[in-house]
C-alpha cells in the first residue's frame, strides 16, 4: 500500500509538470497553469476510481494531491523559460509520468481483486487519460494519437507485463516494477530510437 | 434481460467498427485502433451507468465487451482498405450502432424504474456520447454537430417512441423494437434522402 | 437548502442560454440547441455529483432541470437573431452563470462536510466544467483558456471568498453571497475593464 501511495504521488507530480508545460505553450496565466496541471495530474486516476466505484476518489479523500499539482504548476510557471526545449522536456516528462501512472492503475485494480482483463484496462486508462484530457482541452494533437509513435502500446505492454508476472506467481512489487520498466523502455525507445508499429495506410488518406 | 444483453453486445461491436474506421482515417497503429474502438464502443454506456450509479459498470463486470471491441478493431485494421468508401461505411455503421445503443440505454433506465424523462435522456446519452467522444478525441467534426443532418434528433425520437409504447401499455420488447426502428429510419432518411430540420441561420454566421 | 436549490436552478437556466447561443454560432437545428444547452447546463454539477458520490445526480433525481434547459434552448432558437451581438451576450451570460454555479458547487461540498480544499475545488469544477464541455464539443476556443482574460481565476477567488467567510464564522448564506459577488466582479472587471494576470510568455511561443 505504501508503494501504491508513492506511485500515486509521483504520477500526480510528474503529470502536473507536463500539464504546466502545455499551459506554458498556450501562454496561460498562473491560475490557468494550476488548472491544467491539476486536470492532467488527477484525470486518469479519477476516471479509474469512478469506473471502479472506489470511494472517495483518491484526491477527494486526500486533497494534498491537488496541492502538489498546484505547487508543481507554480514551479513551472517561474522556471519553464530556463528549459532549452519545452516540447522535448514535455515528451520525456510525459514518458516518466506514464511509467508511474500505469502501475498505479494496475495496483488499484489488483488490490480490489479484479480479473486480469480489468487490471490491464485500468493500467491503460490511468496512464493515458490524464494526458488525453490535457491535450483535448488545450487543443494539442493528443500524444495518444501521434502517428508513428508508441504511446497506448507502451501502457498496454506495461500492464501486460504486470499481469504476466502476477500470473507467474511473482510478488506485487515485482509486477509493478516490471510494469514501470516495460512502459518506460518502450516509450523511451519510441522517442529516442523511433521504435514504432506499422500504421494503417491508405491513399488518399481521407476518403 | 436477454434482449438487453443482445442490444449491449451489438452496440459495442458496431460502435467499435466505427471507432476503428475513424482510427483508419487518422492512420493509427493496431493498438490505436483498439483504443479508439473501445472508447467508442463502451463510452455511451459507461456514462449511462455512472450517471445511474449502476455498479459495476457494464464492461467492468463483463470484460468480454472490451475483448469484442478489440476483435472488431483488429478485423477493421486488416480489411478497411477493401471498402470502397470508408467514410460512407462509417456513416451507415454509425447509424446502425445508434439504432441499437439508444434502445440499450432506454432498457437500462426502464429496468431501474426511472421516470419517462430520464428514460428519454438515457436513450440519447447512450446513443450519442460514445460517438461524440470518438470524434472529439480524433478531432473529427462530431456527427452530433453536422449541419443539415438529423442525429441527436433520431436518438430523441427513438427514445420518445419507446416511452410512448410503454405508456400505451405495450410490452418492453415492442417498445425497444419501435425505438430501434424509429431511430434507424430517421437517421437513414437523413443520410439517404437528406431529411433535416430547419437550422438556425444568421448573417454574418459568427458575430 | 432552498438557497442551494435556487442556485442550482438559476445556474442551469443561465448556462443553458449560453449553450444555446454557442449552438446558434454553430448553426444547429432545434434538437441540437437542446442537446448543447443541456450539456452545458448540467455538465459541471454532474461532475461535482459523480466526484462526491452524491446519489442520485441532481438532475436524475429531478428531471425538471433538463426541462428548464430545453425550454431555455427553445427560447434562444427563436429569439437569438434579435440580439445585437450574440458573442457579447454569450460572454456576459456566461459570467452570470459562473457567478451562480460556483456558489452552487461550494454549497454542496459544504453541506456534505468536506474540508476547505475540496470546497474550493468543487466551486471551480462546478463553475468551469459545463462551459468547458460546451466549448470542446462545439470546437470553440474554451473561455477557460482565453489568453489575457480572468476565468478560472474568478471561480477560484469566489470559492476562496466563501471559504474565508465560513472560516471567520460567517453564515452560509453570507458565504455564498460573497462567493457570487467576488466571482462576478472579477469576471466583469476582466470583460469590461481588461483586468488580467500576467501570462507566461516565451519566444518563440511554441518550441
Amino acid at each position: 500500500m505504501t508503494l501504491l501511495a508513492a506511485l500515486d504521488y509521483a504520477s500526480v507530480v510528474i503529470f502536473a509538470l507536463t500539464g504546466a508545460l502545455v499551459a506554458s505553450r498556450a501562454q496561460l496565466d498562473l491560475v490557468g497553469f494550476v488548472f491544467i496541471a491539476s486536470l492532467t495530474a488527477v484525470g486518469g486516476g479519477t476516471i479509474r476510481d469512478v469506473l471502479l466505484d472506489r470511494n472517495p476518489v483518491f484526491w477527494v479523500g486526500q486533497p494534498l494531491f491537488i496541492g502538489l499539482a498546484a505547487g508543481a504548476a507554480i514551479v513551472v510557471f517561474f522556471t519553464a523559460h530556463l528549459l532549452e526545449s519545452r516540447y522535448r522536456s514535455l515528451l520525456w516528462l510525459d514518458a516518466c509520468a506514464l511509467a508511474v501512472a500505469v502501475p498505479a492503475g494496475v495496483a488499484v485494480a489488483v488490490a480490489l481483486g479484479h480479473p486480469a482483463a480489468i487490471v490491464l484496462i485500468m493500467g491503460v486508462i490511468t496512464g493515458c487519460l490524464g494526458g488525453l484530457m490535457r491535450d483535448v482541452v488545450c487543443n494539442e494533437v493528443p500524444l495518444v494519437l501521434k502517428q508513428g509513435e508508441l504511446y497506448v502500446t507502451c501502457a498496454f505492454a506495461g500492464s501486460g507485463a504486470a499481469v504476466l508476472v502476477l500470473w507467474l506467481g511473482g510478488a506485487p512489487g515485482v509486477a509493478l516494477l516490471a510494469c514501470a520498466g516495460v512502459t518506460f523502455a518502450l516509450r523511451a525507445g519510441s522517442l529516442a530510437l523511433g521504435w514504432r508499429l506499422p500504421v494503417y495506410k491508405s491513399f488518399p488518406p481521407r476518403q
